[in-house]
């Protein structure tokens, strides 16, 4: 059914909200699938808007298997965005980047997304379709703003597992960063089907990289364990590793699917922190056992094509995602970050302590690489943080097992923006395709949006007129 | 009271929503009156702040009598905020308008705006205290718009007079710019208090300026009954000087105030447009008459202090307000304007047909004056036009001889977005100060916005907090 899909190109503005002479524009790319569109469906005919995030929208295309299953039910037309500065989509030329940063923003992102709206609407001659914005992570807080923001463009939102609250501000008071490894150590324990003696055995991993760091033989040890492209050649490495180490288990935790998937970039095998896990079972290890088994767990990741020769671990672990865009926009507005910028703190989690957040030292790193700053602050007086008191027609899903929880919306907050929480599931499990092993529970957050999208798409049609034309009587 | 009024300017950003290097920052200029703020209430005492518009913000401090009235009632701390762009809030420098205009946008307002009332709350110790945001006619629309587009920031508006659907775009397709000239004849006949004739010899008085517009003879007597520094020298001059009388009419209109008032620039009389409309009041009047009547009736605005020798009429009429930063932002987001782009159609009005509304026409006259170009379209995208029904939390006052109220919320939206005719009402009456000629629909609207105001102010105190802090069971 994909193959049908239209590749288009948008001739948006470059910036919304500044009038430069000559006022530039650019081709932001779209992805179009109006197959379903012809169906019988007597019912209004919604528009499905995938709101792209911090990757080429293809991705996006293919994974949301939500938006196909309840488009094909729902005759929906399908339109998947990307958003600017990824994929194709670069608003001055190649690299955009590396040109000219200043105008990836999430304000431009959201307007660039409600002009295409209604670009869409005109050209598909459905100025009177109700807009269902979907998005999962960053996507999913765009969606979630899209429809805050911009209520006349989109009619409602599927927010899956968006942290919208994930801002480290003064204006910001209830989120704390050091609860997403809270989240990840909370998916290791034998409830959630990982062994038993996992999170004992992980802990003791990584005291013993903080008591041996400094130890030349351990370097070696860890090298040939790890097999690693470089030994360690400092305390500063034996730590890059450890954070390295750390980030596959945020990975088994965001991808703690009930099947394989290569969503998170590797293949990861079904319940992958389970199946890392079984490297850590046993109940008392050797420290030799302990370094081996985290070597497999972690090859689950970053070996799973066992094709790895060796790995570069030595050095700062980057970024997730595609690199140097995404992290500035974590400089910038603080978009969704966990390493190494939410610290640990080897207490309610199972890795080490890594201090405070440190807002001067990533403000410090920021103006090293983009000669930009920025803070929670601002991104929560734009986008209000946990507040969407004011909202409504949005359902915010998380999963269980998913660290980003921590800054979504977990709670009802009143009859139209509401929450469902996922037992057993993880980033944005309910935006996938269906699959034989879901649990219960995502089958049942996929029935409760298609619900909610189908109450809005019928208020829409139900809707008074906005203005009667003017009287003067 | 006022003499204890604290100005006050604030580190603002230069651009809210992209990332340059260096990030400049300007001082925004706003004034604070706290004496209200020590009061003996024991209900929470809330921020009121004046969402400045296209004017040195001193007007709006003394103009606004509303905040003064109702915030010594409930022991507000008042804050009148300038719009960037407009008084000493020039963001790059004097002359910032001639400097670089790039910067000038509703949404960079609206941005500053939301910026300063976290400052400000910070500042006075008041994170719990909720804002109120006031704003007469484009200032009531930033008032509107501040609530719905940052409502954590404010928890209430009352927008008085406030044109939010006055754009023409075809997103927007209830708003009708010859309206405008509707209303103005509107408040010219008897049953507004209006000589019986008025509108008649109004209507006679344009019909003889086109009909003898060619005619050089009518030239010099148009020049010598109205006093002219010039006298026209083609058909255009003679057209000019229509469109110059026209606009006392939208002033009279306007400005139809119960008492004398010197709010629409002038000092106009109680009741204008009755006493420009005692001036032609004649059933058979001969063209002699009506020519001298009328430059009665616009003296009352153009010479009310009697001083001035002649009239510079026969130019091109410029827009109303200080010049060119408002002509900036008619041309790059169609902020309110009348004349000369709103059309009359000299049949449901009392001038002349002045053909079509005419998009092209104006963004090449934008082009040339300014080299930027914007139409109706954006926004409309971008602040919803009519159509507030996800709002919350506003008031729209409109009056009932204002022609601005074409362009505004004139039927209750919602529960809490509701909308109040003032009957006999002009351009924001509600918002000044009281007089002791307010007629009773503007008592009782005031009534009705404290008592609002009063609501908001309990619900904000009686709110549940956002989101309770993470918990992993």
């Amino acid at each position: 059914m994909r193959a049908l899909i239209f590749r288009h190109y948008f001739n948006q503005a470059l910036d919304h909200f500044t009038f430069k002479q000559g006022s530039a524009k650019w081709l932001q790319r779209y992805f179009i699938y109006d197959g379903y569109r012809n169906g019988a469906s007597k019912s209004p005919k919604p528009i499905f808007f995938y709101a792209g995030n911090e990757d080429a929208v293809d991705v996006y295309v293919n994974f949301t298997g939500l938006m196909w299953e309840l488009g094909k039910e729902m005759d929906a037309l399908l339109v998947f965005a990307e958003h600017r500065y990824y994929g194709e989509s670069q608003p001055v030329g190649p690299g955009s980047l590396h040109k000219d940063p200043s105008y990836l923003s999430i304000e431009q992102a959201l307007a660039d997304f409600a002009t295409l709206i209604y670009h869409v609407k005109e050209t598909y001659d459905a100025l009177d379709s109700p807009v269902i914005a979907f998005g999962g992570s960053y996507g999913g807080m765009l969606a979630a703003w899209l429809r805050a923001k911009y209520p006349n463009a989109v009619q409602g939102a599927i927010a899956g597992s968006a942290p919208v609250g994930a801002y480290v501000s003064r204006h910001n008071p209830d989120f704390n960063p050091s609860d997403f490894w809270e989240v990840v150590t909370y998916d290791a324990r034998p409830e959630a089907g990982a062994a038993e003696h996992c999170r004992k055995n992980v802990h003791s991993f990584f005291q013993a990289m903080l008591a041996n760091k400094g130890r030349q033989s351990f370097w070696q040890q860890l090298s040939d364990v790890f097999q690693l492209c470089q030994a360690p050649e400092s305390g500063q490495d034996v730590e890059n590793v450890a954070y390295w180490v750390q980030g596959a288990f945020d990975s088994f935790a965001m991808g703690n699917y009930p099947y394989p998937s290569t969503y998170m970039g590797g293949a990861l095998p079904a319940w992958p922190m389970r199946a890392a896990c079984e490297h850590l079972a046993q109940m008392e290890p050797s420290q030799e056992d302990i370094l081996q088994g985290m070597a497999e767990a972690v090859g689950l990741l970053y070996n799973a094509t066992r094709d790895q020769p060796c790995y570069n671990a030595t050095q700062l672990v980057g970024p997730a995602g595609p690199g140097d865009t995404w992290l500035f926009q974590w400089c910038t507005e603080r978009a969704g970050q966990e390493l190494p910028f939410y610290p640990a703190n080897g207490r309610t989690d199972m890795f080490w302590d890594q201090g405070k957040y440190d807002e001067e030292q990533i403000r410090a790193d920021c103006m090293k690489q983009f000669n930009v700053s920025g803070s929670g602050d601002w991104p929560v007086i734009s986008l209000g943080g946990f507040d969407f008191s004011t909202a409504s027609n949005i359902v915010f899903s998380n999963g269980e097992y998913d660290p980003w929880r921590i800054g979504g919306i977990t709670r009802d907050i009143s009859d139209t923006v509401v929450a469902v929480l996922i037992e057993e599931g993880a980033h944005h499990l309910d935006l996938m395709f269906s699959h034989p092993h879901d649990p219960p529970s995502v089958i049942n957050a996929r029935l409760l949006e298609a619900a909610y999208i189908k109450k809005w798409v019928q208020e829409h049609s139900a809707r008074k007129p906005l203005q009667k034309p003017f009287g003067i009587s």
